[in-house]
């Protein structure tokens, strides 16, 4: 089969042997494959990311010195069964899964792993077991965001929102739209977001973001503290020792950047008391002055990825038309265009989310 | 009167005037009053903590261009009344209180602050609304652990646990000796806590730790992974997704050491899921890798200090014999043997807490 492969630093198209069906795998012919930014860090960054693999047991598989086919935002047509799959699906069913397959009882990664080719390829072997059917009344290449959508829901549900809060999510990309999304869903309100770009900001407030800044112009920090700040509100140290004050609504934060730094502004600019969701996945060392997360008593809570409900929800919630990711949707190449598209991704003005479409 | 005073990096005995009391204050006439590691910071690092507390709001006061007073963790006896007191304490009352006072509805600090004295000095004018009686019954020193033990207490409560968590406390000075009392009041088993210091790790276990660990000799992490995790239980990531394995036990980590790299350590070793409780007070800038804790999905809070409730509660704790200090005072000088008694603290073998009793 026809795959872009990510070799020595570059994407090739390149012939590869078809998936083997292992028991209780089918083969699903890939319709799109989104671009996640995971994979543009491990494009531009191989060997941090294959240490970083390495050093935190292996979990992703990634490694720098041999041939590796990324995606894992996914959704396809079933073409075959393997030996042990039960038949609950008709061939030709449109399905997406969590990025992960299992051969008997061996579960593998799908996306930076050297033995199993990710979506960025003609055909990938899924396990029957983790397959959810799209519904036909939904357009199938938008079970391709269900992945990063799900990545939003995670988040929402980690934030342990009560219905008080006021959430500032920090950064626009994708993550950052999926975390609005999740929001809108639970009708948290206002929703505040922030991002440098005009054209993320513009998706923000499609997504459902109440109020967009753009930082170079007006912290977010102080839009924050301005809208959880109750009227009447007394800061004196008096009225807060006595608790003659109206009490702030709760602040909880969300990360969605994923570089060094962040982390610090945050702790900077945070209300006392806030809870800071880090959805972002920074992989590079980071600096912080714990004192000013002290000071405030912050929780951090850290994030990755979601649970098996979560994706199935999230499916549900677009099909049903409570999150609209048509949108994000900005770009589509053929395996051609893998190269290119990852440039292009660099720009957040003319790009959101890139379809890698394997039979274009 | 006569005050330990902090000047130009050093402590000197001087005469101060006696302080003036504001409407609705006392007079307090110090009895004892510990050393706080805060304290031993801030002599250190006066120049660090003076510029942390200015970028901070000034919340503490601390400057390191004039003469401060410390003492924070003080009691003492009232000798007189200012105007606006009630009469609700007789004369001779001991008591204690948070430190900080109010002088008509300003509330100011003590501990650090040049505008009033710490108890580190003769006399002290108190809050009478924030006073404390420290009953006939209970021997009136150990009131001066009342506030780095309302420490633990406070950690205890962000631990938000649920009865099922395993805490593993990383540090045994005061701060993590006040957090083992405040476990063991809550009848979670077992309580592992590592320190490399076998004087510690003796006051850990005499405190309420049910296995100690010598961090040179074995990984404090392994103990605890290994005190969460149930019969029958399969790591395989098969197991794992498809919930066939038993859960191991919610893990809980208490950092009360509060210098950098402690941080890092603990996102290396603490298991998926964890909740790290921030206790220690670090000042300076640190470093960690987020990867860890995104893989882990951690939980950071960060806590400080206590609320009146929990202030009162220790003190009621302290009265009634449920948690024991008597072990934990090493040392008692006059004002003159500050300066020596800030030395010796460097030693964990010979000290955990020192009273200082300015009428000694």
């Amino acid at each position: 089969m026809r795959a872009a492969i990510f070799r020595q630093g570059q994407f090739v198209v390149d012939t590869i042997p078809d998936p083997v069906l292992a028991e209780g795998q089918v083969l699903v012919r890939t319709r799109a494959c989104g671009i996640c930014g995971s994979d543009l860090h491990a494009a531009k960054f191989p060997k941090q990311f294959a240490e970083l693999s390495r050093r935190s047991g292996n979990r992703f598989g990634m490694r720098d010195d041999v041939d590796i086919v990324f995606g894992h935002e996914f959704v396809g047509e079933i073409v075959a069964f393997g030996r042990g799959t039960s038949g609950r699906f008709a061939p030709g069913t449109t399905v997406t899964s969590m990025p992960l397959t299992i051969a008997g009882t061996t579960v593998q990664g799908i996306g930076y792993n050297p033995e199993v080719p990710g979506a960025f390829a003609e055909y990938i072997p899924l396990a029957e077991q983790m397959l959810l059917e799209v519904p036909p009344s939904m357009d199938a290449d938008h079970a391709a965001l269900v992945e990063p959508m799900a990545v939003g829901e995670h988040a929402a549900v980690y934030a342990r929102l009560g219905g008080d809060e006021v959430p500032l999510v920090i950064g626009c990309g994708p993550v950052g739209l999926a975390v609005i999304a999740a929001l809108k869903l639970r009708g948290v309100h206002p929703i505040i977001a922030a991002d440098f770009s005009p054209g993320r900001r513009k998706l923000a407030a499609r997504m459902g973001a109440d109020m967009v800044v753009d930082p170079a112009a007006a912290s977010p920090y102080a839009a924050l503290t301005n809208a959880i700040t109750p009227p009447g509100y007394d800061s004196s140290r008096y009225a807060q020792l006595t608790g003659t004050s109206p009490k702030p609504r709760p602040a909880v934060l969300f990360e969605c950047v994923g570089v060094p730094g962040v982390m610090q502004a945050m702790f900077e600019g945070a209300p006392a008391g806030a809870r800071i969701i880090i959805v972002g996945v920074c992989m590079e060392t980071d600096t912080f002055e714990p004192f000013f997360g002290i000071l405030k008593q912050l929780d951090v809570q850290f994030v990755l990825g979601y649970t098996r409900d979560e994706f199935s929800a999230t499916l549900d919630n677009i099909a049903a038309g409570r999150i609209d990711v048509a949108p994000l949707i900005t770009g589509r190449v053929g395996l051609d265009g893998v190269q290119r598209a990852f440039a292009d991704l660099a720009n957040p003005e003319t790009h959101a989310k890139i379809l890698v479409e394997p039979g274009r």
